[in-house]
């Protein structure tokens, strides 16, 4: 990803400093110690040790969630403004500006931890509403275009056979009798089988009575006998489909013959503890045991939901024969724990976008031991799978008119074209969007405010948040609401400045200009919640990455958004974002309201499809195939783009002629 | 494997009976204990617990090889004729009689020891001079018929690639960067890589400065990427190829760019101490830990000989990245530890004929962790990979003239045919001419009574010894020639007694009457070396298994032996083989003595060729899938024939036109 595209917060970040002389740092309650070398700081070594702490802006200090008391020893630190003096003199520090230059003993208090291991039930529904539709609805919006169904042929198939038995006059061995029979119905050129199953062949048939079922495998041009059983088990076929997000992990178990979804859940990411975005967990990758760390980090995360969902659905994890996913190419890269640092370094290379099909338990997964684990093919280092599944479940690739598909997220994703052409780019939004690496900013669950209105005049404020509880924090939607609102009420200026008016709301503070979205006695936590100018400016930087990867895309392809007829939006907000305020802040393009559609986790969606279709999986490999990934930083136009993107909405307002101000 | 082809004694063996009580018996000097059920042999016991007793005989009692003496506790042995009254009084028995019936202790004296481990270099070199020709001899065999050289393009290749550096134009992943440099050299449609490879792809790529070696293998259909290795490497490509006999295990180390055999080693089948054929190993393979133990015995001679090879030839175990084993059906299934239970089970079916390519490891041998281990294509049960692969190299598959190969060991193997038809016969000849189950038979090693004349008149004896050492026994081919000579001077009648001639050494013993070949004095036993008429009876047995078989498989094609323009023999006594003598008991058939021609390993040959050539293992598969298995038990006049063949040298003299009595 070249330099340019960096927020300075991140390139900050990337500097890793090397020193030798190690202390010993210990943290409580957990009474967990870890050596660490002089100069880390606290939080890195809270990382090590796995005490999650929370840091949602990604250690840069601007967050104020990573509060620790140090009991003993001697750490430099910043100054940082979300520490108070009280607090100063009780020993609090933030863990990621805090270095550490002695032993230490170290106090976690309860706010600033990660619950990772669990999440409520509501938070959970709360969540998953944000990050995807319901299957209906993707469905409904995939029928909208008239795609056509795949043809079923599921990733793992299951035939019921009663093998003839050998006599003198058919002697074939028991490998090639199985072959023989399978090839009657099915016509597989290749077919392949490992030794553990070959080896319980001829125990397994006569037991069996020469009547068994065997499980197929699709496996990279070759058909496998992934496992073969006794009786008629063929109405016992599982499959599990995954995205695997930055941030958010969404999985899904299918019943192969049905087609039908029997649940599905979603968790967050656990890696989001060693860094919030792709570049940060690509460094963290690098330190000792960090890609063992990140890789089980996701594989422990999946499995736990694996679990929960085949206890759910009473189903025996012997019968759950493949899973499918669909990641960001360092997410999937991480998964197979395969080292993603080349991904991060010119010219931006991954190792492997086409991935082969392999045993699911080679990457830790737990299904079925001999089971498949398969993954979406990518395009490049920072266009992966997920954009290739999405492609395919909003039916972009079929459209004879012209679409553009817009993903939302840490890393934005744009797709454009039809059936004649994709083309993407990416996007490097920062995590703002997801409500981190701003100062209040939350995830879209419980307790973030996520709609807002500001009265003119007054500028009281009314907003809701998700699970109707006191706010602790803004989400995503709720940014784009409160910029949308400060512009209209004449609180903002167009380029994110907050005017100079006097207000109880308004004020400065060491990190500049604020605006006093919920005071504190209405909030859940012990502070104002405030957005800053700061924090705007972060904003209007996702923001105009976003449109002007867009808008260069379109420029690049001669092209003009009014001749884009289907805007799919999709990733993590689909459902709450209020599509006049995003076209408002100048996120999304001003066209019709009614050629916006909410595809919610189109990756998950495409993951499916991928999992109860070869078919699928064939045009899934197309679509990788045909995109063409534009690289924005070596477009001329682009750097003009961006900057003139850089005023709400737009430098030039002749784009947005519905805005009106 | 039909009942009626079995001799009384394997019969006797089959039954197994079961206890439940259980005793523990040691054994000295080795002090091994083992707790076994009552009513179990010595012998067997002795085999749990890895203390190697020489059974050459099979546990028949009738080699009295086994003789064991007893320290205390309680056996029921029947009577044996081998042991003498002084030796019962000291507590000697036979092991493979005397069953247990209280807690014992047992001593084995070293003349009664197996040495699988050491085998002297000159033993060592005797024996390969018996079980196979140099290449030379074979190539030259094989030029004579005319045979094309297949392509060179072995199991394994190394390429060495100079990748084109990625920059912003060619963005392409390190995986596809691989295979698209791959293709632009040899047409590859279905290439596979394992997670393993692909996660060391980024970090070896760069830090090689893009100049790697890759090593193909050839698996099941598709080519796999077996190995990535920095640098240029690819002068070091080094292959096995190893003939897996019920016997003996012979094996060459190849270099796989020069096709040059560097070194060739052979080894006991340490499987040996666990029966001396097929029948009784798959019987001893249900047992506890049985199939294990076989399995183990293979693959650690294997190993060993692997070791030994590498290390005179100076060559890293690294750069050994492939195998290719050739071997009778149940050598496969024990090398593989498949379950071989069914190749003896009517209607006779193994596990597997078309084993697939596996990774070499995966069966326990050592070479490349990752390299691959491929086994040549078998027919049947009884017809396995040996015999496609001996068919392969000596060219029988290619002529326009009628052959038959004939392939003289425990399991006899016969193929007749042309380049339009191939059928074959398998003949359960017994282990006589591997000296095994005759009273003082031994294998083709030092001091092995190899050849012999009988004066007329006197009956003087005139032998040679293998290493030209005091005899200790007599070896097939001196059964061969001692049985010809008797009947020349008129010692033997054509039903195989001895007539009754007043000679010191004609006398009559408890296995019946005999024939002192040398007295003790001659000896390095302290014996005579005799051979009796129940040792007649079984060479006459398994020669008129093999003749039988031969010509049954002629008549079946409505041929006559005079048709056949070429006698291709193979197996263990090849080279020592008198042709004459062979005729003259009715071993072979009586053609023009210019027709036979000596092919030695031609198992080990036909492995060697598909090692070098995927051109040879697709001709193998063809072969193993053209060759008709003709099974003679349900032959009507197979029994007609057999019996017709239990006379020297037959009951029709006039198929032996050249023999003058």
């Amino acid at each position: 990803m070249p330099r340019g595209q960096f927020p300075d917060w991140l390139r900050k970040r990337l500097q890793i400093q090397i020193h030798m002389e190690k202390y010993k740092v210990t943290f409580y309650p957990d009474n967990k110690t870890v050596e660490v070398e002089k100069g880390k700081t606290i939080l890195s070594a809270a990382i090590s040790t796995g005490v999650y702490i929370n840091s949602s802006c990604g250690g840069d200090g601007v967050c104020g969630r990573c509060k620790v008391i140090l009991r003993s020893g001697q750490v430099i630190s910043q100054p940082a403004g979300r520490i108070t003096l009280e607090e100063r003199k009780r020993g609090v520090y933030l863990a990621c500006l805090a270095t550490i230059h002695s032993d230490l003993e170290v106090e976690v208090p309860a706010e600033s931890r990660i619950d990772l291991e669990k999440l409520s039930p509501q938070d959970l529904d709360l969540r998953l509403k944000g990050i995807y539709s319901d299957s209906e609805d993707v469905e409904s919006a995939v029928s909208v275009l008239g795609e056509e169904i795949f043809v079923h042929s599921p990733l793992a198939t299951k035939l019921y056979l009663e093998l003839p038995l050998p006599d003198l006059e058919d002697k074939i061995s028991d490998l090639e009798r199985l072959y023989r029979q399978i090839r009657r119905i099915q016509d597989i050129p290749i077919m392949q089988t490992g030794l553990a199953n070959i080896r319980r062949l001829g125990e397994l048939f006569r037991s069996a009575d020469w009547k068994i079922t065997v499980t197929l495998g699709k496996r990279n041009g070759t058909t496998e006998i992934v496992l073969v059983e006794p009786g008629d088990t063929s109405h016992k076929n599982f499959g599990l489909c995954f995205d695997i997000g930055t941030t958010t992990i969404a999985g899904q178990l299918v019943d192969l013959n049905s087609k039908r979804v029997l649940g599905t859940k979603a968790t967050y990411n656990k890696q989001a503890s060693f860094g919030s975005d792709i570049i940060t967990r690509i460094i963290y990758a690098q330190e000792q045991d960090g890609l063992e760390k990140l890789h089980h980090a996701v594989i422990d995360g999946m499995n736990q939901m694996i679990q929960e969902l085949i206890q759910e659905h009473k189903i025996d994890l012997n019968d759950v024969n493949c899973i499918l996913c669909a990641g960001n190419t360092t997410m999937v890269h991480l998964l197979l724990r395969v080292e993603p640092t080349y991904i991060r370094r010119a010219p931006y290379v991954p190792t492997a976008n086409f991935v082969p099909t392999i045993r699911a338990a080679e990457a830790g997964i737990k299904i079925n031991p001999r089971g498949l684990l398969s993954c979406v093919p990518g395009v490049s280092s920072y266009v992966g799978g997920d954009v290739s599944a999405g492609v395919l479940s909003c039916g972009l690739s079929d459209l004879e008119d012209l679409g553009i598909l817009i993903d939302i997220g840490t890393n934005g994703e744009i797709v454009l074209g039809n059936r004649d052409f994709l083309i993407s780019a990416s996007a490097s939004a920062g995590p703002a969007f997801e409500g981190s690496g701003v100062s209040c900013g939350m995830r879209a669950s419980r307790g973030a405010i996520q709609r807002l209105k500001i009265t003119p005049g007054d500028f009281k404020v009314s907003y809701n948040t998700i699970g109707e509880t006191k706010p602790l924090g803004i989400c995503g939607c709720g940014y784009i609401d409160i910029i949308a609102q400060m512009l209209r009420v004449g609180l903002l200026d167009k380029n994110g400045k907050i005017n100079l008016i006097k207000h109880p709301r308004i004020r400065d503070s060491a990190d500049g200009r604020e605006f006093i979205v919920a005071f504190k006695n209405e909030c859940a936590i012990s502070a104002d919640i405030v957005i800053s100018e700061d924090d705007i400016e972060n904003i209007k930087r996702s923001k105009a990455a976003i449109y002007s990867a867009a808008s260069s895309l379109v420029k690049h392809m001669n092209l003009d958004f009014a001749e884009i007829k289907k805007i799919f939006i999709a990733g993590g907000f689909g459902s709450y974002l209020d599509i006049d305020n995003a076209i408002n802040i100048g996120l999304l393009p001003d066209l019709e309201r009614s050629r916006f559609i909410f595809v919610g986790n189109s990756s998950l969606a495409g993951a499916r499809q991928i999992l109860l279709s070869y078919e699928a999986m064939k045009k899934a490999d197309e679509i990788a195939r045909k995109i063409t990934y534009f690289e924005l930083s070596v477009e001329p136009g682009y750097m003009d783009e961006y900057i003139a993107a850089l005023f709400f909405p737009h430098t030039d307002l002749n784009r947005f002629p519905s805005i009106k101000i």
